[in-house]
């Protein structure tokens, strides 16, 4: 984001980004009516309250993505009370969101069990990633002896899913987070949720000062996205093997190096 | 409930109502196989530990439900911290849960806004409970002019029923919580959840030592159930009652003087 309206209860608790009427980074509107074009400008002029400082110990272009999948992840760890170290946080999904959620989980102290479709992530999970175990969700053996052993599960799929097997693997006063958007209502089943006191919570992005926490935090464990650096003039092939996600587990355009004005 | 395990995470935390082994009191098995009749019984051997002390202030015919509802909707007004005062929180349902609920949150000082599919129970909510508002809960105009003003909401309701308009009710962080439950899932709209950081939670009746806190707190503030006290015979007229939900607002069997043995 690029603006808020700096003035409502969000913006005075270093909410921006729960304002109504933030600024989003791209294809938004500023104050003036102009377009906001996010990571496909050369340059930008914003307002300082937006502006991260990344440290130096950090790559500009695998950091840069952390400042969406980064804050997006790391913002409910803590708000949801999932960062205690020896806690158990299982993650959904190992895409942009789910790595960088292992990563900054894992610096946490947090045992993270990784919970996919895919078996073939098996390898990538534990041995890239550092995650401690993984679930294959449709692997119900799997699901049952995991059940009730998690405090808190990040969910980052945003394709329609099924929650009770994950609020399944929740203990008692466990929490299902939701940081991606299924374009559908999903099937809530209430009685788990009160025999167990279980909550399922929404969390989007994190405010100013959370994010330059975040990024702070990054930094001094070493944490960035996994990349692919791209040339301006790769994005159309870039876009369709996003389609296919063919990538792992961002493009990052480098602007400064490509892009011809 | 008359027992539990004594010794699992949820039983050494006084939350022995989330024990797995919980033996509650009616129509389930003792120990010893026998099955517990609850509220029908004229005496009942029962450990200490579950034994909870009704002050002398409190009738004991009035006070009866509040070891039901009373602690239903008490817990999660604390556990959810919507129990400060000057909150918003809504009530959905005037009926058992319901209308306890209201006097609850009123004396802890929060302020109560009465949600019901029935415009008729206006006048009852507001002059006899005491709420502070009423909103008709098909009304679009006056659920709209409600948005975004509830830090949490206690949802009573165990029919099936849309929750995107209670989430709606919400401001950022707001909860949503559940004690009625439905026979099958509800809809969960994921966006709404996300943008505002909020959360469905449930909560399911609440430990000894809080229910006698809870009963306590009863006593202190003068709240007691509304209720209609029959005689023994009169309860399968009482389940015929029920089944239309003509009763105001619990029915409490005269065990003592009318149980003919």
């Amino acid at each position: 984001m690029i603006g808020s309206c700096r003035s409502c209860d969000s913006c005075c608790n270093n909410l921006e980004n729960y304002c109504s009427e933030v600024i989003i980074t791209y294809g938004a509107k500023y104050q003036d009516g102009t377009t906001t074009y996010g990571g496909y400008s050369n340059i930008m002029v914003v307002d300082e309250h937006f502006v991260v400082h990344i440290p130096d110990s950090l790559s500009l272009d695998a950091a840069a993505p952390l400042l969406c999948a980064g804050i997006t992840v790391y913002s409910p760890l803590r708000f949801y009370s999932l960062d205690k170290p020896g806690m158990n946080v299982g993650v959904v999904g190992l895409g942009g969101l789910g790595h960088v959620a292992v990563k900054f989980a894992k610096a946490m102290g947090v045992k993270v069990t990784v919970i996919s479709t895919s078996p073939n992530k098996k390898q990538e999970a534990l041995e890239h990633l550092g995650a401690d175990a993984f679930l294959v969700s449709h692997d119900q053996d799997q699901m049952q002896a995991a059940m009730g052993t998690m405090d808190g599960v990040i969910d980052t799929v945003s394709a329609m899913h099924p929650i009770l097997p994950l609020i399944s693997l929740l203990k008692t006063q466990g929490k299902l987070v939701l940081v991606g958007a299924p374009a559908k209502p999903l099937e809530l089943p209430v009685f788990p949720l009160i025999v167990g006191r279980k909550m399922v919570g929404g969390s989007a992005g994190g405010g100013m000062q959370e994010t330059q926490e975040m990024i702070d935090f990054a930094a001094k464990n070493n944490i960035t996205a996994d990349i692919e650096l791209i040339s301006m003039d790769y994005v159309n092939t870039a876009m369709e093997r996003l389609l296919k996600t063919d990538v792992r587990y961002r493009f990052v355009i480098d602007i400064g190096n490509t892009m011809k004005i």
